[in-house]
């Protein structure tokens, strides 16, 4: 098992990941870094980390395991930094929603002689709001967690070693580990991810402008519209980067989705109704 | 305070309503009855009626109260049945999802001189499953529940006592009165309940079609895919007789919903994203 950490970005993931390896008995040392000097310190505060770094390449250079908590187009800016000032004993990983973009940097940069080692991550897990005082040991307990690595990898025996320490790591603080393609990963997400999130946006910011200025009416709705609007609250800044990098899957979904409600508003008063929601009964089939 | 009561309908909704009753301290008899043997003898023994009826009609004809607690196409059905049957001082209501018909037949057939008294109700709770056995006590603690009243009403003293009483005894288990115009609660609830039930049930049948053959994959999407499809789960027979009563104001929900999802398709690389995510942000404020 290794025994240095450095993990940059100790937003809620980052400093979630911190709780969680400190509640799972890790005993190495942990560093963080934040872009945002209050997030970092927070992290502090909270046991997630035991110290914070001034500057996250030196703080990489002095880690085993380099874990890039942040949104994706940052994780493709730090990989490009990184994979020059690592050897290849360093493995560094990522919890970025799309994994394609993120892939493709790790198949050119990394996992080749010479190179540092890479493995592509992402757990579902997370919260509509982010930060550091959100985090959570049990963050991920019961997440799942995927990995999208890449089976031509060439790693040293002591890359592979860092790999199989992260991936039962995971493991023990409680995420069900699945591995995927990149492609197959975003195209998964698109559907069981981003839609989801996006069709939340689009009802909250509607019913914004629909009963937004009656506030004692948004009661009315009761549970189920807390719940259907929950993700309303997610932050843009994360969000553009998976509308960037995952945008053609994300089109065909959205689209997908426009065609059945039309279809369901043009058939209100037709048997084709009942179709639809027993379709809709066995998605949720126990 | 009446002392008769009879819950016709012991579903989800009849049963926690005689179950709230009690646990609020109503000592008066509860008598039910149910289309289907089974529902009744469930409330009967979970105790939230008293007695089993075996005709509607009698049971409601010896009540002071009578509570119709199943879909609006029944609860029309019963109402043309008992306003022949009732006196001036028997109160009849109901806990239909829209209200523009029931309102509309409460004023040709109750509250007038001679006929029974109606007071059009909606408790805005429920689950996402129905029946008796899933009846709780707690059902309406926190919930909303409308009224939509019609202010030339004439009824007798003793039947605005028993308005009143009801009024009252919905309060005491825990729900917060809001009375509105029929018309205006067809409108409003198309925004904030059917639009988000139909949303959910297209979303389930949607995904059912795209994942539905790859159960851990449903894993992946974490709480909010569990949140976002949760009302997917919910019962055609119920939400047939919505999409009968109030289609108009749910096609135009439904056509909002459409063209604001193309809205945010056309945009997801451009600055209108981020509007939209702010829009939503603003629904979620506290």
């Amino acid at each position: 098992m290794f025994n240095r950490i450095s993990i940059l970005g100790t937003g809620l993931l980052g400093t979630s990941a911190g709780l969680a390896l400190r509640a799972a008995g890790f005993t190495g040392a942990i560093t963080g870094w934040s872009r945002t000097k209050e997030q970092v310190h927070i992290a502090l505060k909270m046991g997630a980390i035991d110290t914070v770094a001034t500057d996250p390449i030196q703080a990489a250079r002095e880690s085993e395991v380099v874990l890039l908590s942040m949104p994706i187009f940052a994780t493709l800016d730090f990989m490009a930094q990184l994979s020059s000032q690592l050897t290849p004993d360093h493995l560094v990983t990522d919890v970025g929603s799309t994994k394609r973009l993120i892939s493709e940097s790790a198949a050119q940069l990394y996992n080749k002689p010479n190179c540092p080692a890479f493995l592509p991550g992402h757990p579902m897990a997370g919260k509509e709001r982010g930060g550091a005082a959100l985090g959570d040991a049990d963050l991920y307990r019961g997440a799942v967690w995927l990995f999208t690595d890449d089976p031509s990898a060439r790693r040293t025996p002591r890359a592979d070693e860092l790999v199989q320490d992260w991936r039962n790591l995971v493991a023990t603080i409680g995420s069900r580990v699945i591995d995927l393609e990149p492609a197959r990963h975003d195209e998964l997400v698109a559907w069981v991810s981003h839609l989801p999130q996006f069709v939340s946006t689009v009802l909250s910011a509607l019913l914004e402008d629909e009963v937004g200025n009656a506030p004692e009416l948004k009661d009315v709705g009761g549970r189920a519209l807390r719940e259907m609007t929950r993700l309303g609250a997610s932050p843009f800044s994360m969000w553009r980067d998976i509308a960037h990098t995952n945008t053609e899957a994300v089109e065909r979904a959205l689209q997908a989705m426009e065609q059945r409600l039309a279809h369901l508003r043009e058939n209100l008063r037709t048997p084709e109704l009942r179709s639809e929601f027993d379709h809709a009964n066995r998605f949720r089939r126990e």
